[in-house]
Protein backbone atom coordinates (compact mmCIF):
# COMPACT_ATOMS: atom_id res chain seq x y z
CA UNK A 1 0.00 0.00 0.00
CA UNK A 2 1.42 3.33 -0.99
CA UNK A 3 0.41 6.21 1.23
CA UNK A 4 -1.48 8.81 -0.87
CA UNK A 5 1.27 11.69 -1.26
CA UNK A 6 0.04 14.84 -0.67
CA UNK A 7 0.09 16.59 -4.66
CA UNK A 8 1.29 19.81 -2.96
CA UNK A 9 4.47 18.55 -1.39
CA UNK A 10 5.20 16.32 -4.43
CA UNK A 11 5.18 19.80 -6.22
CA UNK A 12 7.13 21.72 -4.04
CA UNK A 13 9.99 19.41 -4.60
CA UNK A 14 12.16 17.81 -7.52
CA UNK A 15 14.52 14.36 -8.19
CA UNK A 16 17.65 14.03 -9.90
CA UNK A 17 18.91 10.95 -11.00
CA UNK A 18 22.80 10.48 -12.01
CA UNK A 19 22.70 8.19 -15.00
CA UNK A 20 25.48 7.17 -16.96
CA UNK A 21 24.89 3.96 -19.43
CA UNK A 22 28.51 3.75 -21.37
CA UNK A 23 30.19 1.26 -19.79
CA UNK A 24 28.39 1.20 -16.91
CA UNK A 25 28.45 -0.98 -13.92
CA UNK A 26 31.90 -2.59 -14.59
CA UNK A 27 31.61 -3.90 -11.25
CA UNK A 28 29.15 -6.45 -12.63
CA UNK A 29 31.75 -7.49 -15.72
CA UNK A 30 32.26 -11.12 -14.02
CA UNK A 31 28.85 -12.26 -14.63
CA UNK A 32 27.21 -9.42 -17.44
CA UNK A 33 29.17 -8.19 -20.56
CA UNK A 34 29.06 -4.93 -21.68
CA UNK A 35 26.38 -4.91 -23.67
CA UNK A 36 24.38 -6.52 -20.87
CA UNK A 37 25.37 -4.47 -18.48
CA UNK A 38 24.57 -1.60 -20.49
CA UNK A 39 20.88 -3.08 -21.34
CA UNK A 40 20.71 -3.59 -17.36
CA UNK A 41 21.08 -0.06 -16.16
CA UNK A 42 19.00 1.47 -18.96
CA UNK A 43 15.82 -1.06 -17.27
CA UNK A 44 17.00 -0.17 -13.29
CA UNK A 45 16.88 3.94 -14.13
CA UNK A 46 13.93 3.22 -15.98
CA UNK A 47 12.22 1.15 -12.76
CA UNK A 48 13.56 3.69 -10.44
CA UNK A 49 11.79 6.98 -12.40
CA UNK A 50 8.71 4.92 -12.04
CA UNK A 51 8.83 4.76 -8.25
CA UNK A 52 9.85 8.55 -8.07
CA UNK A 53 6.96 9.17 -10.00
CA UNK A 54 4.56 6.73 -7.65
CA UNK A 55 5.91 9.25 -5.01
CA UNK A 56 4.26 11.85 -6.17
CA UNK A 57 7.13 13.75 -7.21
CA UNK A 58 6.45 15.73 -10.49
CA UNK A 59 9.74 17.08 -11.80
CA UNK A 60 12.43 14.60 -12.49
CA UNK A 61 15.12 15.68 -14.19
CA UNK A 62 18.05 13.12 -15.45
CA UNK A 63 21.63 14.45 -14.81
CA UNK A 64 23.76 12.60 -17.08
CA UNK A 65 27.18 13.17 -19.25
CA UNK A 66 26.02 12.02 -22.50
CA UNK A 67 22.81 11.48 -24.23
CA UNK A 68 23.64 7.85 -24.97
CA UNK A 69 20.93 6.19 -23.89
CA UNK A 70 18.50 8.92 -23.23
CA UNK A 71 17.39 9.83 -26.63
CA UNK A 72 13.98 8.38 -26.32
CA UNK A 73 13.45 9.67 -22.68
CA UNK A 74 9.59 10.93 -22.10
CA UNK A 75 9.37 10.06 -18.55
CA UNK A 76 11.98 12.33 -16.98
CA UNK A 77 13.87 15.40 -18.09
CA UNK A 78 17.70 15.03 -19.52
CA UNK A 79 20.32 17.41 -18.00
CA UNK A 80 23.46 17.04 -19.14
CA UNK A 81 26.93 17.67 -17.70
CA UNK A 82 30.55 16.51 -18.48
CA UNK A 83 31.27 17.08 -15.14
CA UNK A 84 32.27 13.94 -12.60
CA UNK A 85 29.24 12.98 -10.60
CA UNK A 86 30.05 15.25 -7.87
CA UNK A 87 30.56 18.18 -9.70
CA UNK A 88 27.83 17.92 -11.36
CA UNK A 89 25.61 17.42 -8.65
CA UNK A 90 26.78 19.87 -7.01
CA UNK A 91 26.13 22.44 -9.46
CA UNK A 92 22.38 20.96 -9.55
CA UNK A 93 22.08 21.94 -5.89
CA UNK A 94 23.35 24.98 -6.37
CA UNK A 95 20.86 26.47 -8.70
CA UNK A 96 17.92 24.46 -7.01
CA UNK A 97 15.31 26.70 -5.25
CA UNK A 98 13.75 23.71 -3.79
CA UNK A 99 13.93 20.82 -1.84
CA UNK A 100 16.09 17.96 -3.87
CA UNK A 101 16.02 14.13 -3.76
CA UNK A 102 19.32 12.32 -5.26
CA UNK A 103 18.33 9.11 -6.02
CA UNK A 104 21.05 6.80 -7.64
CA UNK A 105 20.03 4.79 -10.33
CA UNK A 106 20.64 1.11 -9.47
CA UNK A 107 17.91 0.89 -6.72
CA UNK A 108 15.46 -1.42 -8.46
CA UNK A 109 14.28 -2.74 -5.08
CA UNK A 110 13.31 1.25 -4.24
CA UNK A 111 9.84 1.71 -3.50
CA UNK A 112 7.43 4.33 -4.11
CA UNK A 113 6.47 3.82 -0.57
CA UNK A 114 10.23 4.32 0.67
CA UNK A 115 10.92 7.89 -1.16
CA UNK A 116 7.48 9.17 0.56
CA UNK A 117 8.56 8.31 4.11
CA UNK A 118 12.07 9.47 3.18
CA UNK A 119 10.49 12.93 1.95
CA UNK A 120 8.42 13.01 4.64
CA UNK A 121 11.20 13.68 7.05
CA UNK A 122 10.91 15.97 9.92
CA UNK A 123 14.86 16.46 9.83
CA UNK A 124 16.79 19.07 7.23
CA UNK A 125 18.65 16.37 5.44
CA UNK A 126 17.82 12.55 5.31
CA UNK A 127 20.35 9.94 4.08
CA UNK A 128 19.88 6.18 3.11
CA UNK A 129 22.78 4.46 3.49
CA UNK A 130 23.82 2.07 0.92
CA UNK A 131 26.19 -0.95 1.47
CA UNK A 132 29.76 -0.62 2.06
CA UNK A 133 29.43 3.13 3.08
CA UNK A 134 27.75 4.40 0.42
CA UNK A 135 24.63 6.88 -0.02
CA UNK A 136 21.88 5.13 -1.96
CA UNK A 137 19.45 8.19 -1.68
CA UNK A 138 19.93 11.66 -0.07
CA UNK A 139 16.70 14.02 0.55
CA UNK A 140 18.54 17.86 1.29
CA UNK A 141 15.20 20.68 1.99
CA UNK A 142 17.69 23.75 1.98
CA UNK A 143 20.17 22.20 -1.26
CA UNK A 144 21.61 25.52 -1.26
CA UNK A 145 23.22 25.09 2.07
CA UNK A 146 24.73 21.10 1.00
CA UNK A 147 27.47 20.04 -0.65
CA UNK A 148 27.80 16.44 -2.01
CA UNK A 149 30.71 14.10 -1.57
CA UNK A 150 30.09 10.89 -3.30
CA UNK A 151 32.59 7.67 -3.81
CA UNK A 152 34.62 6.09 -0.94
CA UNK A 153 32.74 6.18 2.45
CA UNK A 154 30.18 8.46 1.19
CA UNK A 155 27.80 7.80 4.34
CA UNK A 156 30.02 9.12 7.22
CA UNK A 157 30.51 12.07 4.56
CA UNK A 158 27.53 13.06 4.15
CA UNK A 159 26.29 12.84 7.65
CA UNK A 160 29.46 15.30 8.49
CA UNK A 161 28.75 17.68 5.81
CA UNK A 162 25.05 17.94 7.30
CA UNK A 163 27.02 18.66 10.85
CA UNK A 164 29.27 21.13 10.05
CA UNK A 165 26.26 22.65 8.17
CA UNK A 166 24.04 22.84 11.29
CA UNK A 167 22.13 20.49 9.61
CA UNK A 168 19.80 17.81 11.34
CA UNK A 169 19.40 14.64 10.12
CA UNK A 170 17.65 11.35 9.87
CA UNK A 171 19.25 8.41 8.64
CA UNK A 172 16.35 6.28 6.80
CA UNK A 173 16.73 2.44 7.77
CA UNK A 174 15.71 0.43 4.95
CA UNK A 175 17.47 -3.13 3.79
CA UNK A 176 15.49 -2.73 0.21
CA UNK A 177 16.04 0.81 -0.24
CA UNK A 178 20.05 0.32 0.98
CA UNK A 179 20.81 -2.51 -1.74
CA UNK A 180 22.41 -0.93 -5.24
CA UNK A 181 23.60 -2.75 -7.75
CA UNK A 182 27.34 -3.21 -8.29
CA UNK A 183 28.79 -6.23 -7.36
CA UNK A 184 27.83 -10.15 -8.53
CA UNK A 185 26.30 -10.34 -4.97
CA UNK A 186 23.76 -7.75 -5.28
CA UNK A 187 21.84 -10.03 -7.80
CA UNK A 188 21.53 -12.52 -5.78
CA UNK A 189 19.24 -9.36 -3.65
CA UNK A 190 17.15 -9.03 -6.89
CA UNK A 191 15.97 -12.11 -7.33
CA UNK A 192 15.27 -12.57 -3.79
CA UNK A 193 13.58 -9.23 -2.91
CA UNK A 194 12.45 -7.61 -6.20
CA UNK A 195 10.11 -7.44 -9.02
CA UNK A 196 9.36 -6.26 -12.44
CA UNK A 197 11.41 -5.49 -15.31
CA UNK A 198 14.85 -5.51 -13.54
CA UNK A 199 14.71 -9.03 -11.60
CA UNK A 200 13.21 -10.47 -14.54
CA UNK A 201 16.12 -9.56 -16.69
CA UNK A 202 18.69 -10.86 -14.50
CA UNK A 203 15.98 -14.19 -13.52
CA UNK A 204 16.20 -14.71 -17.58
CA UNK A 205 20.10 -15.38 -16.94
CA UNK A 206 20.54 -16.65 -13.38
CA UNK A 207 19.21 -18.52 -10.93
CA UNK A 208 19.55 -18.85 -6.97
CA UNK A 209 22.41 -21.02 -6.06
CA UNK A 210 22.10 -22.26 -2.80
CA UNK A 211 24.57 -24.27 -0.50
CA UNK A 212 24.82 -23.79 3.61
CA UNK A 213 26.18 -19.81 3.58
CA UNK A 214 24.76 -17.01 1.68
CA UNK A 215 22.95 -17.71 -1.46
CA UNK A 216 24.74 -16.91 -4.80
CA UNK A 217 24.05 -17.23 -8.32
CA UNK A 218 24.28 -19.68 -10.97
CA UNK A 219 23.70 -19.63 -14.92
CA UNK A 220 20.60 -20.71 -15.99
CA UNK B 1 14.65 7.13 21.91
CA UNK B 2 13.29 3.69 22.37
CA UNK B 3 9.53 3.66 22.65
CA UNK B 4 8.09 2.37 26.13
CA UNK B 5 7.46 -1.41 25.93
CA UNK B 6 4.46 -2.46 27.45
CA UNK B 7 5.40 -4.41 30.00
CA UNK B 8 2.80 -6.59 29.39
CA UNK B 9 2.97 -7.72 26.01
CA UNK B 10 6.97 -7.92 26.82
CA UNK B 11 5.70 -10.39 28.97
CA UNK B 12 3.42 -12.34 27.01
CA UNK B 13 5.93 -13.36 24.72
CA UNK B 14 9.77 -14.87 24.80
CA UNK B 15 12.78 -14.53 22.83
CA UNK B 16 15.08 -17.67 21.64
CA UNK B 17 18.72 -16.88 20.84
CA UNK B 18 20.82 -19.84 18.97
CA UNK B 19 24.41 -19.79 19.82
CA UNK B 20 27.37 -21.57 19.64
CA UNK B 21 30.64 -20.40 20.51
CA UNK B 22 32.86 -23.20 19.14
CA UNK B 23 34.83 -22.63 16.02
CA UNK B 24 32.13 -20.52 15.38
CA UNK B 25 32.55 -17.79 12.18
CA UNK B 26 34.54 -19.83 10.14
CA UNK B 27 33.92 -17.31 7.18
CA UNK B 28 35.31 -14.45 8.90
CA UNK B 29 38.87 -16.83 9.20
CA UNK B 30 40.61 -14.22 6.46
CA UNK B 31 40.38 -11.67 8.91
CA UNK B 32 40.00 -13.07 12.70
CA UNK B 33 41.64 -16.31 14.24
CA UNK B 34 39.49 -18.53 16.39
CA UNK B 35 40.64 -17.43 19.54
CA UNK B 36 39.12 -13.99 17.71
CA UNK B 37 36.28 -15.49 16.63
CA UNK B 38 34.89 -17.01 19.42
CA UNK B 39 35.50 -13.82 21.61
CA UNK B 40 34.01 -11.84 19.32
CA UNK B 41 30.97 -14.11 18.65
CA UNK B 42 30.51 -13.86 23.05
CA UNK B 43 30.37 -9.91 22.52
CA UNK B 44 27.67 -9.56 19.94
CA UNK B 45 25.95 -12.39 21.93
CA UNK B 46 26.18 -9.74 25.07
CA UNK B 47 25.18 -6.86 22.33
CA UNK B 48 21.82 -8.93 20.99
CA UNK B 49 20.41 -10.23 24.69
CA UNK B 50 21.10 -6.53 25.68
CA UNK B 51 18.71 -5.44 22.86
CA UNK B 52 16.16 -7.71 23.64
CA UNK B 53 16.46 -6.55 27.32
CA UNK B 54 15.72 -3.32 25.95
CA UNK B 55 13.38 -4.35 24.06
CA UNK B 56 11.40 -5.02 27.43
CA UNK B 57 11.30 -9.07 26.67
CA UNK B 58 11.39 -10.60 30.11
CA UNK B 59 11.72 -14.62 29.42
CA UNK B 60 15.30 -14.97 27.22
CA UNK B 61 16.32 -18.07 26.10
CA UNK B 62 19.74 -19.26 24.64
CA UNK B 63 19.55 -22.81 23.00
CA UNK B 64 23.41 -24.63 22.21
CA UNK B 65 24.44 -27.54 21.51
CA UNK B 66 27.07 -26.73 24.49
CA UNK B 67 27.82 -24.75 27.87
CA UNK B 68 30.59 -23.67 26.33
CA UNK B 69 31.25 -19.77 26.48
CA UNK B 70 28.44 -19.36 28.23
CA UNK B 71 28.88 -21.18 32.34
CA UNK B 72 28.44 -17.79 33.31
CA UNK B 73 25.36 -16.46 31.66
CA UNK B 74 23.23 -14.54 34.16
CA UNK B 75 21.23 -12.57 31.62
CA UNK B 76 19.33 -15.33 30.29
CA UNK B 77 18.43 -18.81 30.71
CA UNK B 78 20.53 -21.27 28.69
CA UNK B 79 19.05 -24.75 26.94
CA UNK B 80 21.31 -27.32 25.89
CA UNK B 81 20.14 -29.15 22.60
CA UNK B 82 22.64 -31.21 20.87
CA UNK B 83 20.57 -31.36 17.49
CA UNK B 84 21.58 -29.16 15.07
CA UNK B 85 19.83 -25.73 14.36
CA UNK B 86 16.47 -26.63 12.84
CA UNK B 87 15.88 -29.44 15.15
CA UNK B 88 16.54 -27.46 18.19
CA UNK B 89 14.74 -24.77 17.21
CA UNK B 90 11.55 -26.60 16.27
CA UNK B 91 11.17 -28.75 19.59
CA UNK B 92 11.56 -25.20 20.79
CA UNK B 93 8.94 -24.23 19.23
CA UNK B 94 6.60 -27.24 19.94
CA UNK B 95 6.71 -26.49 23.39
CA UNK B 96 6.10 -23.27 23.49
CA UNK B 97 2.83 -21.81 24.93
CA UNK B 98 3.30 -18.14 24.16
CA UNK B 99 4.80 -15.93 20.64
CA UNK B 100 8.35 -17.11 20.09
CA UNK B 101 10.69 -14.18 18.70
CA UNK B 102 13.89 -15.68 17.33
CA UNK B 103 16.74 -13.84 17.21
CA UNK B 104 20.39 -14.85 15.52
CA UNK B 105 23.41 -14.06 17.64
CA UNK B 106 25.31 -12.10 15.21
CA UNK B 107 23.39 -8.68 14.83
CA UNK B 108 25.40 -6.00 16.48
CA UNK B 109 23.17 -3.24 14.30
CA UNK B 110 19.95 -4.53 15.85
CA UNK B 111 18.47 -2.07 18.62
CA UNK B 112 15.76 -2.62 21.16
CA UNK B 113 13.22 -0.23 18.84
CA UNK B 114 13.76 -2.74 16.02
CA UNK B 115 12.61 -5.70 18.42
CA UNK B 116 9.74 -2.99 19.61
CA UNK B 117 8.53 -2.78 15.72
CA UNK B 118 9.11 -6.44 14.75
CA UNK B 119 7.45 -7.88 17.79
CA UNK B 120 4.20 -5.24 17.31
CA UNK B 121 3.36 -6.08 13.91
CA UNK B 122 -0.35 -7.02 12.89
CA UNK B 123 0.32 -9.94 11.10
CA UNK B 124 0.78 -13.70 12.51
CA UNK B 125 4.12 -13.63 10.91
CA UNK B 126 7.01 -11.19 10.83
CA UNK B 127 10.22 -11.73 9.33
CA UNK B 128 13.59 -9.78 8.99
CA UNK B 129 15.69 -10.83 6.05
CA UNK B 130 18.93 -10.57 6.04
CA UNK B 131 21.70 -10.36 3.33
CA UNK B 132 21.87 -13.58 1.27
CA UNK B 133 19.11 -15.00 1.52
CA UNK B 134 18.77 -15.50 5.39
CA UNK B 135 16.61 -15.17 7.99
CA UNK B 136 17.39 -12.61 11.24
CA UNK B 137 14.93 -12.45 13.05
CA UNK B 138 11.27 -14.58 12.94
CA UNK B 139 8.49 -13.59 15.78
CA UNK B 140 6.02 -16.05 15.53
CA UNK B 141 2.69 -15.61 17.10
CA UNK B 142 1.68 -19.00 17.14
CA UNK B 143 4.40 -21.53 17.64
CA UNK B 144 2.65 -24.43 17.87
CA UNK B 145 1.77 -23.90 13.43
CA UNK B 146 5.36 -22.96 12.66
CA UNK B 147 8.71 -24.99 12.12
CA UNK B 148 11.31 -23.15 10.54
CA UNK B 149 14.24 -24.28 8.08
CA UNK B 150 17.57 -21.97 8.94
CA UNK B 151 20.68 -22.64 6.09
CA UNK B 152 20.28 -21.98 2.39
CA UNK B 153 17.31 -19.21 1.35
CA UNK B 154 15.66 -19.61 4.22
CA UNK B 155 14.31 -16.04 3.77
CA UNK B 156 11.93 -17.57 0.91
CA UNK B 157 11.43 -21.03 2.69
CA UNK B 158 10.45 -18.65 5.77
CA UNK B 159 7.91 -16.51 3.97
CA UNK B 160 6.26 -20.60 1.98
CA UNK B 161 6.03 -21.90 5.42
CA UNK B 162 3.98 -18.97 6.66
CA UNK B 163 1.81 -19.23 3.81
CA UNK B 164 1.04 -22.94 3.58
CA UNK B 165 0.16 -22.97 7.01
CA UNK B 166 -2.42 -20.41 6.26
CA UNK B 167 -0.62 -17.26 8.25
CA UNK B 168 0.11 -14.14 6.97
CA UNK B 169 3.49 -12.39 7.26
CA UNK B 170 5.05 -8.68 7.40
CA UNK B 171 8.22 -8.33 5.69
CA UNK B 172 10.60 -5.76 7.98
CA UNK B 173 12.78 -3.85 6.24
CA UNK B 174 15.76 -2.95 8.02
CA UNK B 175 19.21 -2.63 6.36
CA UNK B 176 20.87 -2.34 10.51
CA UNK B 177 18.57 -5.24 11.61
CA UNK B 178 19.15 -7.02 8.09
CA UNK B 179 23.32 -6.75 8.84
CA UNK B 180 24.51 -10.14 9.95
CA UNK B 181 28.11 -10.69 10.54
CA UNK B 182 29.14 -13.45 8.80
CA UNK B 183 32.13 -12.51 6.23
CA UNK B 184 34.70 -9.59 6.68
CA UNK B 185 32.63 -7.11 4.18
CA UNK B 186 30.24 -7.31 7.05
CA UNK B 187 32.43 -5.76 9.62
CA UNK B 188 32.80 -2.91 7.77
CA UNK B 189 29.07 -1.85 8.02
CA UNK B 190 30.15 -3.06 11.71
CA UNK B 191 32.11 -0.02 11.84
CA UNK B 192 30.40 2.38 10.00
CA UNK B 193 26.79 1.74 11.52
CA UNK B 194 27.94 -0.02 14.48
CA UNK B 195 28.47 0.82 18.39
CA UNK B 196 29.25 -0.64 21.49
CA UNK B 197 31.65 -3.46 22.35
CA UNK B 198 31.32 -5.79 19.18
CA UNK B 199 32.27 -1.83 16.91
CA UNK B 200 35.42 -1.44 19.74
CA UNK B 201 36.05 -4.84 19.32
CA UNK B 202 36.87 -4.94 15.50
CA UNK B 203 37.58 -0.91 15.63
CA UNK B 204 40.90 -1.76 17.84
CA UNK B 205 41.93 -4.55 14.85
CA UNK B 206 40.95 -2.52 11.16
CA UNK B 207 39.91 0.54 10.24
CA UNK B 208 37.92 1.53 7.21
CA UNK B 209 39.82 1.47 3.93
CA UNK B 210 38.17 4.05 1.39
CA UNK B 211 38.51 3.57 -2.40
CA UNK B 212 36.53 4.11 -5.55
CA UNK B 213 33.95 1.23 -4.91
CA UNK B 214 32.65 -0.43 -1.61
CA UNK B 215 34.69 0.48 1.48
CA UNK B 216 37.31 -2.61 2.70
CA UNK B 217 38.95 -3.35 5.52
CA UNK B 218 42.38 -2.83 6.68
CA UNK B 219 44.46 -3.98 9.40
CA UNK B 220 45.68 -1.34 12.22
Amino acid sequence: MIPKQNSGVGAQMKAVIPYKKSRAKSRLSPVLNQEEREEFVEIMLDQVIDSVIGAGIETIDILSPSMHGLENMEKARVLLDKGDLNEALNRYLEQAKEPVLIVMADLPLLSPNHIVEITSTEKDVCIVPGKGGGTNLLFIKDPSRYRVRYYGSSFLTHCSIAADAGQNIEIYDSFLAGTDIDEPEDLVELLIHGKGAAKDYISRKFRLEVSRGRVGLSLI
